[in-house]
């Protein structure tokens, strides 16, 4: 508990106030979520642990679902904002995200990533989509650029390509450093980036 | 019904006699799919609609899932077999294999695609990791080569791009033609293919 209050905290993107439900919700989640596969968990056992009603959790999020997205989509924010602020770029960006994910994700969510739970991998998928497309593609185009018609597939690719590699180092217990297996997806995914850049309209 | 009857019989795969319960239990998974979600059928189902025995079934496969991952296995055998007999290289060896998933693709399985079921995609993406490690590969680099101790991470990566692709493709109802889809899959995936040419263990 203590260490995903933590993240959380240092985050920085749960804010005092109107914010404050939402941080006791999630943090409730990932709580259940070390002793019970997220599959099993009910939105009335997230209510009950963080003493809110379920119709308070339905204000905030549509499902159980959406919670973690949300969580996920704040961690891979404040994981760019700290690779913006070391100015980071080529493959450092992607060392330092794997070097964050090591560091910052809950253990609850690695034991469910380790259970083969589907929904779990489903939801990491999603917000690495999110990342890809919002985050991370401003490292190498420019920010309004647009790749063209085929860009669902380009987006695609990517994401599904660091989500598989992601997952599998997961499994491994980060067997390889967080330098190796960044230069490792960097250079895998080169002709990825090299396609965005040939076909961006400004 | 039809349909899909001509897949598996153009397919070639499945041998009479021994196999003849298998191609009947298939069938009748790939008729309940047509109308019903894959999540939702039940192996009792599949009996009913086989005339076979529960039993039957299982002492041919594991569970339902292994019904639809060994059936996907053996179009992919299939598919395989029809790019070496046509001696094709390079994109083509893509651009035919979407052509195939197109044409024989059963109606079926693509709508239990649209409907989202998460279960199918993990299916599918299994067997396209069968076919990326045993059967692609081989266009690239030497049948007996290793690539390493991060082989792993490669042949995800590769896997999970693929699988991207592809699903995306089948939602949009095959927008692109196949040599489009089958070009840009072989551009985005060129410096998967390149880190294995270079990092092969003769």
């Amino acid at each position: 508990m203590d260490k995903t209050k933590e993240v959380l905290h240092i985050n920085g993107n749960f804010i005092e106030g109107q914010q404050q439900s939402k941080e006791w919700i999630t943090l409730s989640l990932l709580y259940l979520m070390e002793t019970k596969a997220y599959s099993d968990i009910k939105v009335t056992e997230i209510a009950k642990k963080s003493g809110l009603a379920r119709q308070t959790i339905y204000r905030n999020y549509e499902d159980k679902d959406d919670i973690l997205y949300d969580y996920l989509c704040h961690q891979f924010n404040f994981f760019d904002d700290r690779i913006k602020e070391r100015q980071l770029a080529e493959a450092d960006v992607l060392i330092a995200f794997f070097e964050m994910w090591k560091e910052f994700l809950p253990a609850s969510l690695l034991y469910n990533i380790q259970l083969s739970d589907r929904k779990i991998r489903q939801i990491i998928y999603r917000s690495l989509e999110y990342f890809v497309q919002y985050k991370y593609t401003a490292y190498f185009i420019a920010p309004q650029a647009s790749i063209g018609e085929m860009h669902y597939y380009v987006f695609r690719s990517l994401s599904s390509a660091l989500h598989g590699i992601l997952i599998e180092w997961s499994l491994q217990h980060y067997e390889q450093s967080p330098e190796q297996i960044g230069k490792l997806t960097y250079q895998l995914t080169d002709s990825i980036r090299q396609y965005c850049i040939e076909h961006t309209i400004p």
